[in-house]
Parts: C-alpha cells; structure tokens; sequence
C-alpha cells in the first residue's frame, strides 16, 4: 500500500513543500517535523484546515515584539489557510495562588479576564486576522472536571515525567519546594489540546516541556497527536534576557512610531539579524543580502538598523508612520543636532534607575534639583525622545544616547 | 495563667493518667503524646467525646487478627466515652486504577462498597459496640470537590513531602515509576480528617505517613490537630510478614474455633508474647506474668500457646467453643494419638504448595496419586484439621504438624 505521501499528485507534494518550507523558517525545533509534513499533506488531501493552537496567560496582556514572534508564525499558517486556536488560560487565572505565597498571581475577576483578553485581540489584530480566529476559555471545560476526572487525568502521567520540566528539576536540585498543585499547569495545558483537538502547538523554546504534554495526553486519550512547533525567544534590547515587561527591554506594539524606532536603535548589532528574521517579513533571501552586506562593509550597521527600525515601525503604524519616525531620528541624531563623534560613558550603577539619578552619576548635571528642572524644561532627550516625567525609571542598556540641552551628548558604554 | 493541665482537680487528673495508660499499652507511637494528653483532659473537663478515626480499605473486608490490632485500641477508646469514626474509603474504590494496569484494583459498583462494608461491620461487631459507632463514606465529600478545589488542596503540600512516604521514595530511588494520581491518596486521607474533625486517627505504622497528613491538612485548614496513634504490625503465622490475607499467614476473626486453634498453634514461640499484648485483654501484669514464668520455665511454650489459642477463641466464639477447640485438640494431638516426639524434618521447598507436593517431598506418601488417595479418604491432617481438598495450598511454616493416616506424624523445621 502506498503511503499518503506517496499517494500525493505533483502539485500535491510542491505544495506541501513549500508550506513546509515556510513554517521551518525561524525555528527552533518541529517535534516531529515528519509529522507536520504528514498533516498539511492530508489537509491537503482532506481539504480541510489544519487546527494551531496558541495558549495565552490572561494577567499580562501587553503585547510587545517577542510575543510576536509566535503571532507572526501564526499569521503563515493563517495565510495558507489553516484555523487559530487562541485558548485564553482564565481557569488558572481565576484560581490565584493556592499557596497565598505569591502577591503577583491575584485571583482575576471574571470581567478582568475578559478585559485582559479584549486588550490582547485588539493588539494581536495588527498581525492576524482575528475575525478568522477560534477564541476558547478553557475554564469553559477544566472547571467542570470533578475529583474524579482529576484522578483519571493524574493517572496518566508519571512523577518522575513532570519533574524533568527545567525548572522543577532546577528547584528540586536546590531544594527549593514545589507545591503540589505547581504539577497540574502542564497537565492543563495539555488537557486543552486534548478537548480541542488541536494538530500544532506553537510556543517559545521555554514552553517545550508543556507543548509537549498535549502530545502526551493526546496520546493517552487515543487522539491523533499535536506538533509541537517551538520558536527561538527574542532577546530584548539589553541584548541579554528574554524580552519582557518585568525586565523594562521591550517594544511594546502598542507604542508609539518615535518611541519604537528610537527603542530600535538601541538593539545591539549582534542581534539585528535575528530581528529580521523574527519579527519582520522580510524573506530569507533579502535577509542573507544584509547579512553580507554588513560583512562585506557595503551596509553600514547604523543603516541596516534604521532599515529594522523603519520596517518595525511601518507594520504596526504604516509607511507614513515609518517615514516620519525615521525622519525625527535623522534631524535629531543625525543633521547637526547631534555630532559625529558621540563621547561614551562607562555605567556601573542599577541595570534599572530613575533618569535624573543618571543624569546626576554621569555628571551630565550637578545636582538632582538641577536635572529636575532641566526635565521639567523639556530639555532632556533619551535616544532622541523626550523625558516628560522626573520619576521615570530607565532601564540603562549599552548604546544608550543622552542630550542635555542642545549640544551636549553621551552614549552608554556597559 | 494557668495551662488546662493545672487545672485540672486531683481526680481528673488522675483520671487523664488512667485513660492515657490505657491508650500507651502496646503502641508503637503517639504523635504527639502531650496533645492527646491534653485533647483527654479538655474532653473530661468539657465533657465531650473525642473523635478516634480509623479509615478502611473497601476492597478487602475480610478482618483477620493483624486489624483487631487497631480495633483492640478503638474499643478502649469507646469504653472510655469517645466516638469511633470509620470511614469507608469508597472514593478511592469506585475509581478503580486510572493507569489500566492493575487488574486488582478494578473498580467496584455501589453495590460491592456496600456490601464490603456489611461485611467489616458483620466482623467488627465482635470487637467494637457497632450500634454507638460514627460510619461515613469519603465519597460524599470527595466526589464533590471540583478542580479548583483539588488544585487548591494540592497547593497546600509539596513534592517534596510527598516524596518522603517510604514506599515513594524507594521507587524513586530504583526508577519505578510514580503516577501522578498516588500523591493524592495521601491528601483524601488527610482531607477526610479536616472534614470530620477528627482528634485521634489510629492506623498501623505502615500508616504513619498517611496519618500524618491528616494533622498536616488540619493545621493548613485551621483546625485543631488530630493525634496520630499507631500500632505495631502483627507478623503472621509465618513469623515474618505482616498478616495479610495475600500472604497466607492470617486467622481471620470468622474462622471456626477449630481452625483458630489449630492455626494458633503454629505461631512461633517467639511471636507469642506479642500476640498475647496486641490481640487479646490480658492486662500487662498479667502478660508479664506469663514472660517470667516462660523464662524460668514454670510454663512450658505449648500450654502457654494453648492458652493463647483459648482465648482468641473465647473472643471470637465464646468460652463452650474455646473448651472444645482446645479438647478437641489435646485428643488428636496430645492424647495417645500422637507421639511425645514427633520427628522434625526440614523444608527447603517453595512457602506456599500443595498438599499433594508437601506429602511427597517429604515422602511421606511415594507418589502423587497414592497422596491424592490419601487425602479423599480423609486420611491427611495437618495441625489437626483434616484436609478435604486434594487442590489445597498450604502456607509451609515452622512447627506445622502433619499427620498422615493414624499413626505417621512430621513436623516441619524451616
């Protein structure tokens, strides 16, 4: 008997190829990539979507450019005509923490969940289709699950499983305690693509443990299983951590063209290569064509960062927005404004601190009173944005462009 | 202030000192002893019973002497006032095994729990007053809870502590894998205990992790602790595991006095004071009398093993019986009809056989077929019980003595 593969006509197999071909661009890992070819052939075949499903945490809805790295993935499979399953995890949410230890995991109110997701829709619009999307709560079927269904789902997986997830194994090595109720996150998550059906999962590479678990539970409950699809995590503009609204090295997509295109410029250079191909749509042709051209020395890395900056900013706010942003950035930084030579200060003090703290430590200034007023006089810049607030706290990362004034600069050197 | 011992008047003092002398006799552990002392004292000077919880495993109702251990202890407590609260653990028996892979643990229908039950209490009867006892099922609780509130059961407790119940952690150690489901046997039996305020909780001491739970789920949930009384594990007619129905070695308290005794005598000499302080009502003075008179000989191990037969055949089936057992007895075994030395002979075959093999390894009998004879014309007796199944399996232990036709008598040495 021939296999499906097999049976596929010519134009069958290119097309399955091709959409392969877009869905391994940027990943990290398809576990089992045999398995996905198999499924968009038999979508194929079948005529029917493919069913992707992405999970979201309801306590932190403010998208920013590492969530879209997922979204964009997302957005392929949309494109080629496969369903999104977005599951907003509201029963987790509602339960808080059991342990009373943690103030950061509150209990969500119904309507705080619904706000929470009504604010991530609005913002994931700019790269899917959200008229084209399956919206799901999963309390809708976790919360009906009685002791003995909890039992049965116990029963289906072992101890010794769930505490090869990195972090249990972490904290067991270190003899840091895990509640008991910690083991049932991964049992819901995969729980959900068990109900759901779901054929893949996307998720970043630190969800591999629980993009996992709905392969398992598929298994266990004689489903056909989920492909796990894992994307690299995007560094944040501190070129080093995962980016993240805790760690203040983000780009919200929510900000504005200025503030976005100034946050641009301060992506480290080794990374802007991986921002091309993570969260813009350029091909990977036209990327291999910056890349040598930044090796070669034709591309100027100051450019090829204006060229990210510029394109970031045109997919969340248009080609006007992107030009206008790019022209602030060249009349400030660029035309007089600023000169060639920009002296660079070594910071040795809080990651995280408040504007006029460093205005004072760098001696740009001679006192707080004298950077308070200066802030209050609009004449502070940060990478060519204005500080409005003498309480705003900045996140100090390497390349970091002050003015004072007119005429006096200094860049961070970390 | 004063603490509620000093309160106490000379009689209720003395009165505590005399119920918890009671409670100490024969124990392994009271955990902790203080609490009970004080949990005694608060019921006498309120004049309120304490709540003694023993919980039973549905699946096995046959109550053999290694229980009444527990129920020896109970029915001090309920001579002294207090109420017994047995729950059934029915919750656990409708779920059967959410692996598949236990045939044993299938799971049983309303109507077996019931009538496991009848059956426990048929057999407690002779034990404990029934009709002044509490009886509660787990189910009505437990299959009310819901996942939020199982997840907020289990952020109560840790893997660790879970890690510590021996049984886990020895599988831990040698790989063998834990479901998940496992850790939660420990929890109901600990959230049984908060739901009906138990004060005391009795199990052997392979219960002492699970008894434990109760006292730590009491104090998560705000309740006054209960006690954890644990008794010592009576080994069975083998003289080296725990008597259990699985492992052939038990007098099951619904045997005839005929089988009581004769099993009784095969209990190894060194086990005897032990069965004498854990299963029947001697007081320690008496029993200390019996130890002396054993060490210098005044009484010779039979006639102490004689009387100890008696009485738990006087427990179970009333003095007439226990006269008759015991002639019945020193007619087949003492009175001509067998020799003052009967020849020992060593066992080195498998513990549990058949009868047909035991005769004709020890050749007492030359062929398979002329043992099988034997035993249809009820020729075979082994510790003076005739044997009427030719397909019977015997538990081979020391000191057993067969007899073979009128005359020909071994005696086992292992």
């Amino acid at each position: 008997m021939k296999t499906l593969m097999e049976q596929l006509t010519k134009d069958q197999l290119a097309e399955v190829q091709r959409q392969i071909a877009i869905y391994s661009q940027g990943v990290h890992d398809i576990i089992p990539v045999e398995e996905l070819e198999l499924k968009v052939a038999k979508s194929i075949v079948e005529n029917t979507p493919l069913k992707i499903k992405l999970g979201l945490d309801p306590s932190a809805p403010d998208v920013h450019l590492g969530h879209t790295v997922v979204l964009n993935k997302m957005r392929q499979f949309q494109e080629n005509g496969h369903i999104i399953q977005l599951i907003i995890g509201d029963f987790t949410g509602k339960i808080g923490d059991p342990t009373g230890k943690s103030v950061a995991r509150k209990q969500l109110t119904d309507e705080e969940v619904k706000h929470n997701a009504k604010t991530y829709f609005e913002q994931f619009a700019k790269v899917i289709d959200m008229e084209k999307v399956e919206l799901h709560y999963n309390s809708k079927w976790l919360s009906e699950l009685k002791f003995e269904d909890v039992i049965q789902l116990a029963g289906k997986i072992t101890v010794a499983r769930l505490m090869e997830r990195d972090d249990f194994e972490e904290r067991i090595a270190f003899g840091k305690p895990i509640s008991l109720h910690e083991f049932f996150y991964p049992l819901m998550q995969g729980y959900d693509s068990v109900v759901l059906e779901s054929d893949v999962e996307l998720g970043g590479t630190d969800q591999h443990f629980n993009v996992l678990m709905g392969r398992h539970f598929q298994e266990k409950f004689r489903k056909e299983k989920q492909v796990a699809l894992l994307m690299p995590l995007l560094e944040g503009l501190d070129g080093v951590e995962k980016m993240s609204k805790s760690k203040n090295n983000y780009i919200g997509i929510d900000e504005s063209p200025q503030e976005m295109y100034g946050k641009s410029m301060s992506i480290p250079d080794e990374l802007m290569i991986k921002y091309f191909e993570l969260i813009t749509d350029f091909t990977p042709d036209q990327i291999k064509t910056i890349k040598d051209d930044l090796e070669t020395g034709v591309l100027h890395p100051r450019d090829a960062k204006m060229l990210l900056g510029k394109t970031i900013v045109k997919i969340y706010h248009g080609t006007e927005a992107a030009e206008k942003a790019e022209q602030h950035f060249i009349t400030v930084f660029q035309q007089g404004s600023m000169p060639e030579e920009i002296p660079a200060i070594e910071w040795k003090g809080e990651t995280v601190t408040s504007v006029i703290n460093l205005l004072v430590d760098l001696q740009l200034l001679k006192s707080k009173s004298e950077a308070r007023r200066m802030i209050e006089n609009r004449g502070i810049k940060i990478n060519g944005n204005k500080v409005e607030d003498s309480q705003f706290q900045i996140n100090v990362t390497d390349g970091l462009i002050i003015q004072v004034g007119k005429r006096k600069f200094a860049k961070i050197r970390i």
